[in-house]
C-alpha cells in the first residue's frame, strides 16, 4: 500500500455531449471515496449504466447536477425511483439548480407514489463569482464555482476531506503520553500540559497523505475563472466538446475545444487532464487527444466503464 | 407479396417492468405501419433502443403514453430533445395523460430553450367506460380504452386505416367505364348513371385486405373490458409481469399474470398473445412462455429487438 490507503477513483458512465451515439451516453460520472459513491451528473441511461459496470447505485450518497440541460440530468428521476423499489431506506442529497426540484417532484406526484427515503434537496441558487462549499461529510468537500454556458451552470471540486495523523507509539517518542492525549496528537498538535510538560506530536505520529482533488468542469466556455478553482487539482475534467477547427462553433454554443481545455490545465498546474463531452459528429477521439497533448503533457479521454485513479 | 402488401409490424424496445435489469429494458414498443412510425410508451433509454435497432426516430409521427408511470415515459424528454438535435421540423402528435404536458414544458423551460417542431399534446382526459377514438391517419386508426392500474392507464387498439377497393381492367369487366367513375368503383360501390346503366364494382375491383389490428395492454390487472377492447385482435400484447405462483402479489400491484394474459386472449379470440413487462425477479422467461401456452396455443415473448409481424 502506498501513501494513499483509500480509493480515490472517478468511473466514466456517459461521455458524450447531448446527442446520445457512437456508443457513448449522456453525461453521468460516479466517484468513489473510500467505496462512498457521489454521482455527478446523471444523463438518460445512468441507471443502466452503473448496472453495466456493477457499480452498486445505492452506495451512492449525494448527487450533483452541473446544469439543467437535459443531457445532464434525464436519468435522475429514473434512478430516484429505482432505489426506491430496490428498497433503500437511507437519505440521499441533491445539489442542483433550484428548478429540478420541481421537475422530480411533480413526476413522484404524477406517478402516484411517493419514494420510501428521504431526499435532501439542497438548491444551488446562482451567486455571483467566487466558490462555495456545497458539501462535507467524512470522506469529501465538494465546492462549487460558476461555469460560463448558455444558462447557469456549475462546476465542481472534490476534495478528500482533512484525515487525522496517523498515531505511531513505535516511532519511540518519550514515554509517558496518556491516552486521552491521543487525540490532541492526532490533530496533528503538541500536548502541553498545565505543568508545563511538552510532547512534540511529530515524534507520535505521521502526516496524513495530501489531500487528493477533482475538478468537474461542464458545460462551459474556458474561464480564467476556472484556472483558479481547478488550481492543482490531481485531476481536472475539461469539457472538450469541439475540435479546434470547430472554434467558432465552440464559442457560439458556449462550449470548449479540447485545446482550450489543455489551456486552462496547463494554466492551473493540475497534474492530468481527462477530456469529455464529445459532439456526436466525432466518431473517432484520437484528434482531441493530439490536440490537447500538443499544449498539456497528460491528457487521458473520458470513455464509458473508464475507472480513472486520482492521485 | 401476399395479400399485405404493407408493412404492419411491432418492434420491442424494452420488455421489462419498473426496474430495468437482466438485460431488458423498461417500456417501449415501436409500431410501423407501411414504414410510418408510432411509439408506444418511452421509457428511459428509447432512443438508445431506437438507434441500436437502427429504427429512425425521425420517422415517428406519433406517440401514445399508456400511464404516468415513470417505466412508460421517462425516456420522452430525450427524445423529443435529440429529435430537435437531429434537425426536425416535421410536427409531432403526442397521446398521453394530461399531466404529462406540464412535466414536458417544465424540463423544456429549464433548458432555456425551445424545439423546432411543433408538438401536438393530445390530453387523454379520464373517461368513465367505453372507447374513444384518439388518433386517425392514412396508415392507422387508434382507439383508446381504460386499463385498471394504481393509477390512470390507458390500453390502446391500433388498426389498419380501411384501404381502397384495387380497380383491376384485366378482371375483364364490360368495357364503357369512364376514368372518373373509377374513385366509385374503388370505394366498392356500384357505378350507377343516370340513365339507368350500372357496372358491377365486383367486376373491376378487388377488395382489400382485412385491416390488421394489435392491441397493447399494460399495466394492468385482467379485465373483462379488454377482453372486449382487445376481440378478434391479430395480436394481443398484453402485460405479464408475474407467474401464477406470484397471483396475489399481481393482484396487489395492480399487474397480470402470464396465465391471466393468456386467459384475455383465449377469450377475446386473439390470434395471437405476445406477453412482457416482466419482473425484474425473472433471469429466464420460459416459464411465462409455458404458463401462458397451457391457456392459449399461440403466444410469444416480447424481447428487446424482437420485430414481430402482425397479421
Amino acid at each position: 500500500m502506498g501513501a494513499y490507503s483509500t480509493k480515490f477513483t472517478v468511473t466514466i458512465l456517459g461521455s458524450n455531449s447531448a446527442l446520445p451515439a457512437n456508443g457513448r451516453h449522456p453525461t453521468a460520472q460516479l466517484l468513489n471515496v473510500n467505496n462512498h459513491y457521489y454521482l455527478i451528473d446523471c444523463g438518460e441511461g445512468t441507471q443502466m449504466q452503473l448496472r453495466r459496470y456493477n457499480l452498486k447505485m445505492q452506495r451512492i450518497k449525494a448527487i450533483f447536477i452541473s446544469h439543467m440541460h437535459g443531457d445532464h440530468y434525464f436519468g435522475l428521476v429514473g434512478l430516484l425511483n429505482s432505489l426506491h423499489l430496490l428498497g433503500r431506506k437511507a437519505p440521499l442529497s441533491i445539489y442542483a439548480p433550484p428548478q429540478l426540484k420541481a421537475i422530480i417532484d411533480l413526476q413522484l406526484d404524477a406517478s402516484g407514489g411517493r419514494l420510501q427515503y428521504p431526499i435532501h434537496f439542497h438548491s444551488i441558487a446562482p451567486f455571483e463569482s467566487g466558490s462555495i462549499a456545497v458539501h462535507l461529510d467524512k470522506q469529501v468537500k465538494v465546492e462549487c464555482f460558476n461555469l460560463k454556458h448558455r444558462i447557469t451552470c456549475y462546476g465542481f471540486r472534490f476534495t478528500e476531506t482533512e484525515k487525522e495523523y496517523s498515531y505511531l507509539p513505535e516511532k519511540g517518542g518519550p514515554a509517558g503520553i496518556m491516552v486521552e492525549e491521543i487525540p490532541v496528537l492526532k490533530q496533528g498538535a503538541d500536548v502541553v500540559r498545565t505543568d508545563g510538560t511538552s510532547f512534540d506530536h511529530k515524534m507520535y505520529t505521521l502526516p496524513p497523505p495530501p489531500q487528493r482533488s477533482y475538478a468537474y468542469c461542464t458545460d462551459t466556455l474556458p474561464l480564467d475563472s476556472t484556472v483558479e478553482f481547478a488550481k492543482g487539482a490531481d485531476l481536472l475534467y475539461h469539457e472538450s466538446t469541439f475540435l479546434d477547427k470547430e472554434q467558432q462553433r465552440s464559442k457560439e454554443t458556449y462550449h470548449s475545444t479540447a485545446k482550450e481545455a489543455a489551456d486552462v490545465a496547463k494554466r492551473a498546474g493540475v497534474k492530468r487532464l481527462m477530456l469529455g463531452h464529445y459532439s456526436a459528429r466525432y466518431t473517432q477521439l484520437y484528434e482531441h487527444l493530439s490536440e490537447a497533448k500538443s499544449i498539456f503533457p497528460d491528457v487521458i479521454l473520458s470513455e464509458e466503464g473508464l475507472e480513472v485513479e486520482i492521485n
